[in-house]
């Protein structure tokens, strides 16, 4: 990788800050966000404004350019990724860094008095917007929202915004029809005296409309916004997309419906208008819900008085409680993708002894497996397909400058998932190709122990995910080990492979209770730098568990493992397992012989069945 | 308990409400919080305003009084103690139930149009100050500060603020001369560029100077305010206590010193007026250092731009972080805590069965073995001394109309500790005195087990206490049980049994990660509403763990118990004890038995040794 080179392009971008055709005033700095104007975790080509100005493409990241400087706020994830991405123009500010300033103060230091910060208001988030312009104003600068986008200015070469075909979902893997969504989430907005909701997350359009797209790599959502009114609907959408038959009978475009029903349909780039239309006609105590990351432009659009912001909004709620439908489709989607990767793992047996396979050739192959499963759409986010040290590099994506072949001396990490129709699948499994050394086993041990504690924690109903990301850690503590990422992350059904409000992380609080029903992941790890990476994750179902008393006749709440993929044996040290976590293992194995077992049968696989039940004998412990 | 009758004195309120003696306009709202004006958790009988408006005596609790109602906030621990005190003038809010408004929405839903609200800005902290007034503003209603008590101004009969006579430390006990304090003090100031630091709470202002007091029952601490300055030190304290020539001594009040030492002893009550004064004189850039908890009318002292606010003050941090004479006294304090509780169990095992202790006497003489002991000052809170149904009531104290005899047939709980001039205590155990069923004995088990969890965790340096709390709770959760209270708090060094910043909680997430030197409890419970409870309490000391690895270099911590009182092995069933659990009791038993048992010796207390010896025998496992 070398980095880009960014000095033409930064005397641009200085020169329209100061351009009065797109700036009232001229503006000392512009702050370049990650996100889009939904606020998306990934983004489309057309929206990479970051990476185009500076080179540096992680998923994560803010750039600030003033007159003299060029900075950019990364997390520990990209250090080394952006440091290399990045030409000497910029500066690389290492947030969580003591010594790191933050944003706001590093304007505050290097901005002269009264400055102008200049920044895109559909790209930055309202709560952002607040805290950042608070610490300016307080320093005497003003942050000032800059109508056009002043990298669309310079970027000569823009992708287009994609603007591909519709997917309609029926009832069979929705379980619950769009009209009977808008029912819901009207009756969640009279319970708050709300007229007026404003739908901007793409995987919330995209839920509410039993709708899937693919504007976005391997999340399947389009370019959309929608307004429900207590008896209005309003669907933004650009394109001939409406024009699908599927489609018009879908969201019965063409039907006599009752008139709360009918959509209306009207052009993405509207949005911004007729929600100032629908602001300025509210009558007082007329409120209008909005999630709290909805972007600056959207939500100044109503009259402070009449907002009502929440972290999370009623279909993000909605949407995490997966319904029958969901959990079988998931369940499916589960199932065929275990049967991939049974498929993946007996031919890697096979050929890496052969020296000829590579992190790609096998992250490839994966896909390729998966791809013969039916209803299979498109992978659920970037394959991490990583062998000795790539495989500590937690968010590694090959590419041939760092493609490395998988040995026999060597763990191998595949992190991967798709986008089946009925389902989301995310697993991460580690393996050995030839004889693992005894500290190798140890830390796998002790991973599979934490992952094992928190799949089989019992807990009560109205337990927030943080509580448990500390059963995941437990054993590595012992050995004084850790890692440096979050436990689990909520999984979307045929959506977003990331979702809120729920999650297992030490890093929040603000997340909702998990109730049956919700679906996220189970992921520790551990890695040693310039070694190898260790990570076993499993999706699993929040479920209601039998216990033998019930406190304040709460009931209590645990985890059944989606994913059913053998962990290999060879990697564990069963000495280190108590009979609990031993017997966990005997019947995760158990079940995945039965389950995929009868699939792979079905589908005449009998290779991989073979390696399956060759992977599933019972593990015993030396008394 | 007989409900306090208050018609007369909500009248008389409500007229002085009115007053123009007493508020510039009338107030259609009066606020009567907790709390003194140092934010205590413990407070001075003269502090005791919304006990005397209402008869509700519990700790925590808000009293609103309007034209029209009277409501008072509490938690679920008082629901029946304030329902019992009050007369039916009130209306109890039970905060944490779904259907409670909070004191905002509740007066903006009673009071008529642009009311104005007051309260004492002493008493309010700044940061509630803040929530509450925005509340109201938008809807039109006022927060006013009304410098006169309203509550104190119908007091007829309110008690002296206490000024009692001080204790002056030496460095034998404090490891740190105040003078060195204020140095590291002035280094933190210089490191956040703050030129002064108001101290309000008064264990602060007690640790700082090494001082301590007895104004307020169970905290040995003193009514004063500090101002430190760069160069300068005030001291804000009524009385002749500086009269003393021990205190003169100790301060140097007379001695010729570096001017940046000398302190200026000034009234209590002009703490205001000179704090007004510093604000007024403060240069650009000047900023003042206060906790964000301190109150309204000191934050307002202070102009805005020049205020640094913090949750957690230096001082607290500081005072957190034991020293080696503050541990090794608080390790003295907790041996001769458990001679103390050992002649008392020894005695209970003989006079329980005759049916003459009750829980009052029971808990007098837990005091009288106390006193007993060298440097004991008071005891550090209300003893819990309760039995059967009582010990299901977590925050229970005996009175005569509640009090129960203990029996062969019932559980004791007993919660209690000690000030001593070397340490503070608080340990909780929980005894049968005849058979326990095996009902109790699982519970208690699950309990011991969840008491070992923590205090056997191992934890990477930077872990927050909150990241433990599940720890404690997981064997109970396995069973469907759980316990609705915080796992530990931070204790003091001969001061507040109950102190921030550390604490092991699900409730908090601000919390300062733990280090080596905190000194916290670690008491996980669980209660059987009409039935029994059940609670194990050590307090624990965080110190440096050794490990196998050390990742990241980052080191790793644990807990030793400074409590070494026996845990009563009839209400253990060993068979639910992992052998590693078991393990833990018997080598925690074995230094009970040998620390504690020397110093039986030592004090010729024979028969209690011979209780400790049977007490500490090892238990077994059946295999």
């Amino acid at each position: 990788m070398s980095p880009k080179i960014t000095a033409e392009l930064l005397k641009q971008l200085r020169q329209v800050m100061k351009n009065p055709k797109y700036v009232q005033e001229p503006v000392q700095a512009y702050i370049v966000p990650s996100g889009d104007a939904h606020q998306s975790e990934y983004i489309a080509p057309c929206d990479c404004r970051r990476a185009f100005i500076s080179g540096f493409d992680g998923s994560a990241g803010t750039a600030i350019v003033t007159e003299q400087h060029a900075a950019m706020w990364t997390d520990g994830r990209y250090f080394l990724q952006a440091a290399h991405q990045m030409d000497n123009n910029w500066t690389l500010m290492k947030m969580g860094l003591k010594d790191t300033p933050t944003q706001e103060d590093w304007l505050v230091s290097v901005l002269p008095e009264g400055s102008k910060v200049g920044v895109d208001p559909f790209i930055i988030p309202a709560d952002q917007w607040k805290r950042m312009s608070k610490a300016l104003r307080s320093a005497g600068h003003d942050l000032v929202p800059v109508k056009e986008n002043l990298i669309d200015t310079i970027w000569t070469d823009c992708p287009q915004r994609p603007c591909k075909p519709l997917i309609t979902l029926d009832l069979s893997y929705t379980g619950v029809s769009w009209r009977d969504k808008i029912v819901a989430l009207r009756s969640k907005m009279a319970e708050r005296k709300v007229m007026w909701f404003v739908v901007t997350a793409l995987d919330e359009v995209a839920w509410l409309f039993n709708l899937r797209g693919s504007d976005v790599e391997y999340n399947p959502v389009f370019f959309a916004y929608a307004v429900i009114g207590m008896n209005t609907i309003r669907l933004f959408i650009d394109g001939d997309r409406m024009m699908d038959p599927a489609v018009r009978e879908h969201l019965q475009l063409d039907s006599t419906l009752e008139p709360e029903f009918k959509i209306r349909v009207m052009p993405y780039g509207s949005i911004l208008a007729e929600l100032q239309a629908v602001g300025a006609g509210l009558s007082p105590k007329e409120k209008v819900w909005l999630s709290d990351k909805a972007s600056y432009a959207l939500t100044e659009a109503i009259p402070k008085a009449y907002r009502y912001l929440t972290p999370y909004t009623p279909i993000c709620v909605a949407k995490a409680v997966k319904n029958a439908a969901e959990t079988e489709g998931m369940r499916r989607a589960h199932i065929k993708d275990a049967v991939a990767l049974c498929e993946l793992f007996n031919w890697l047996e096979k050929e890496v002894p052969k020296g000829t396979v590579t992190e790609i050739i096998a992250a490839d192959k994966a896909e390729e497996f998966r791809s013969q499963q039916k209803d299979f759409v498109e992978l659920s986010f970037a394959t991490i397909s990583s062998t000795g040290p790539n495989g500590a590099i937690i968010h590694y994506k090959p590419v041939p400058e760092t493609n490395r072949t998988l040995s026999v001396n060597e763990i191998y990490l595949l992190d991967s998932g798709a986008q089946y129709k009925d389902g989301t699948t995310d697993v991460t499994r580690t393996m050995h190709f030839g004889t693992p050394s005894a500290y190798e086993k140890e830390c796998f041990t002790y991973v599979l122990k934490g992952h094992i504690a928190v799949s089989a924690a019992i807990f009560p109903n109205g337990t927030k995910g943080h509580l448990l990301d500390s059963f995941a850690r437990s054993a590595l503590w012992d050995c004084g080990l850790d890692y440096l990422h979050g436990t689990g992350h909520g999984v979307g059904s045929f959506l977003n492979v990331h979702e809120g409000p729920c999650g297992i992380s030490y890093k929040t609080f603000a997340d909702e209770p998990l109730e049956a029903g919700m679906i996220v992941s189970d992921e520790p790890g551990y890695y040693e730098d310039g070694s190898f990476g260790i990570r076993i994750e499993n999706v699993v179902l929040v479920i209601p568990a039998e216990t033998k008393y019930n406190f304040k006749n709460r009931g209590s709440l645990t985890f059944e493992p989606l994913t059913l993929v053998p962990i290999q044996m060879k990697m564990i040290d069963v000495n280190l397992l108590t009979e609990k976590e031993c017997n966990w293992v005997n019947e995760y194995h158990q079940k995945c012989r039965e389950v995929v077992g009868a699939e792979l049968e079905r589908q005449g696989r009998h290779e991989a069945l073979r390696w399956l039940l060759r992977e599933t004998e019972p593990l015993a412990r030396v008394q």
